[in-house]
């Protein structure tokens, strides 16, 4: 996702759509991406790991963005 | 995210560059977006629902992407 303090055009646009379609209880839009990674077996720590690196330096602009990982089962 | 039956080429450069940098682990990658929406109060029901209703109208595109809706408090 963008850091706060970064402009974010395209989460400004869905907001003012959002207005203008009534959905008027919405404050504040941000629009960031998201990768959904897969894994054979499980995820162990050095996996995680792994993919906090690999968000950090091929999947974000850590200039601009800030970035989370989650773990699903699935 | 885009369906599993959509091609998803964004994801596919990712996965062949982190192959590339030593990530091997990962199997598949698929890219999509996110957008957080931020309320002041509370998440009613009738408010989730009109989450939903503008994701699925607005937010994605209902032919190509699925997508799911998530509260979080802040």
């Amino acid at each position: 996702m963008p850091k706060p303090e970064i402009l974010d055009p395209q989460g400004k646009a869905v907001l003012g759509a959002l207005d203008r379609l009534g959905y008027s209880a919405v404050t504040n839009v941000r629009q960031g991406k998201r990768f959904e990674l897969e894994f054979e077996g499980d995820v162990t720590e050095e996996r995680l790991a792994e993919v906090r690196r690999a968000a950090e330096t091929l999947l974000s602009n850590p200039v601009i963005e800030d970035f989370t990982v989650r773990v699903e089962q699935s």
